[in-house]
């Protein structure tokens, strides 16, 4: 399959056709937003299906890890019934981020076996992962995405008009997975937030001068997913930040550590690990220490069990058939996978992390 | 893609090695049984797995629609977590029958994106329709199979041994699916159905004579569904039977009117509708309402509100992107679809169905 991600210009821009993809206009249509949409984004969708003669239906629903819950599911799937959405050409729009893209995807996906639907992100963090590619998914049992599905979507249509409104926060989240990406898939993109990195907390200039780096990660993102889509190969160069990231974020509310938060203190973990493998050379470590922080990313390391961070890397290797697959950079822009990292390691690594010995 | 389906002797033998496939040996395996099942196959369901050196845990669960609730689905998938299920060699058995088979099939295909299953099933109606296909299933809001996926299994392993033990209505049941493929689809299974019938009410005769209706009918599911498996063409032959049937099965509890004889009852009214407009003669109306009866299968009529047969229609409609595409029998083995039924004509044909005017 392809991926059909399209950048846009203001999608709420009423001579913009892209948000009637998929169905007939005059016509319904069904969307799900996410309540940290301002209100005046989710004024200017109403007008704009008003203006094409669309008649819809805006449901709010409350973003972040609370709406993956399976009650949130079975409530959207009750509102498209209450709707009577047609099965095969009203396609929903899914408008927020990347908590909400998730759990509203798996509600279309299985709500009568599967209805189309179309990706808005509205945060840089689902913009540059969450709506790429075709994962759906809630969590259950105190387990992230326990349950989901693959699940394409019709488009995913691309605006960082909606970044404008972001708090720098949010930015520096996003940041972090295109950040991921830099580390372990391409040294250019790594350079180019190098570039970037002292204006983006200022969100208006990122406006002006992160375009570049956005397209640049989506097309590393959609290289890497695309011909691994069901994963079948298991070993994901975009699971680097992922291997530990888990017990931070479960650890804490999500005021305290947001999701792009716990992906950055993941990366700096593993690139020690990797560095005190012999992998990762001295002067990359220390330089994605620095555009860590110059990202806005944390740098303060909360305190966990390191027993926690090793039954993630258990759960990983339960989840990847039997063999860690845990990615290490290389180098910068390069991944290798192990399967032999060690409690011991772990413990060593996170001690590091936490002191701050390696800068 | 190709259905994989399977007819095999005593699935329960020692000696085979069907019920291991996709997974390591020696290993483990997660099976989800119907507590229909007699205990006395669970037990050799065990035997079978210590046998072979698998470690089993065998989950009981209420079959029946009772299963098809989001409650039961998500205890299923906390069991599949409990288990510590392996996410692609440790394939789930799903021993049941129609009402298990689609709410386990669907926590499989939505636990951690998909765990390959393997069906087994046990009674007549989901050995010749829930256990073909790839449709999985929960009910919701009062809807029938409202959530659910399209996902295959790995294998579909059939063995009529399983039918010794059903009561002789749960035989019927599943006969009510086979007559419709003979009226809708193929005239030679409806011939078979004939000559079989005085017999199969007796479970022991079915058992060495159904051989040929049961070889026959799973041919005409696989060439019906096959090429529409993800149902892109709305017209399908297999709908038969399942126009008005869900306003009599919800209507009554299933003690009252099983799904196979809630069918039956829809077979008979979509013939008086066909018959009236001049699809179906008198003659093939007859011998349908004859072999229904023969078959074991309901004569009595319940009574319900036919604006609810009415409504059933209209939810087809909707479901069916806006058509009605009803199918009805031009002749025995072969359907026509309209799209222009009527509120009159189905209160009509009611009417002759309860007052069996047709004969």
């Amino acid at each position: 399959m392809r991926y059909n991600v399209r950048a846009s210009g203001p999608l709420l821009g009423l001579g913009n056709q892209e948000l009637l993809a998929g169905g007939p206009v005059p016509g319904r249509r069904f969307a799900v937003c996410d309540d940290g949409v301002p209100a005046s984004w989710r004024e200017s969708l109403a007008r704009y299906f008003d203006h094409h003669g669309v008649d819809a239906r805006i449901l709010v629903v409350e973003g972040g890890e609370q709406c993956k819950r399976p009650e949130v599911l079975f409530q959207i799937i009750a509102e498209f019934e209450e709707f009577g959405l047609v099965r095969r050409n009203e396609p929903v729009l899914i408008v927020g981020g990347g908590a909400l893209m998730d759990a509203a995807s798996l509600a279309a996906a299985i709500y009568r076996r599967g209805v189309p639907f179309i990706k808005v992100p509205t945060t840089l963090l689902a913009y540059v992962d969450a709506s790429i590619g075709i994962k759906t998914a809630i969590n259950f049992n105190n387990r992230k995405n326990l349950v989901g599905s693959f699940s394409a979507p019709l488009v995913v249509l691309l605006d960082r008009g909606f970044f404008r409104t972001l708090p720098s926060r949010e930015i520096s989240s996003g940041l972090s997975e295109i950040l991921k990406l830099g580390i372990g898939c391409d040294e250019a993109l790594f350079h180019h937030l190098e570039a970037l990195a002292p204006e983006v907390v200022f969100r208006d200039k990122f406006q002006s001068q992160g375009g570049t780096v956005l397209a640049r990660a989506i097309d590393v993102m959609i290289r890497e997913l695309e011909p691994n889509i069901h994963e079948d190969n298991l070993c994901r160069a975009v699971d680097l930040g992922h291997t530990f990231s888990q017990v931070f974020e479960m650890s804490f509310d999500k005021d305290a550590l947001r999701h792009g938060e716990a992906v950055a203190l993941d990366l700096n973990l593993s690139c020690i690990v990797a560095n005190r493998r012999g992998l990762l050379d001295d002067d990359a470590l220390r330089r994605v220490a620095v555009l860590t922080e110059t990202l806005g990313l944390p740098t303060k390391v909360p305190e966990v069990d390191p027993g926690e961070l090793w039954r993630s890397v258990a759960e990983r290797t339960r989840h990847r058939g039997g063999l860690q697959r845990v990615p290490l950079p290389r180098r910068l822009g390069e991944n290798v996978f192990v399967n032999n990292l060690t409690f011991a390691e772990v413990g060593n690594a996170y001690d590091r992390l936490l002191n701050q010995h390696w800068r």
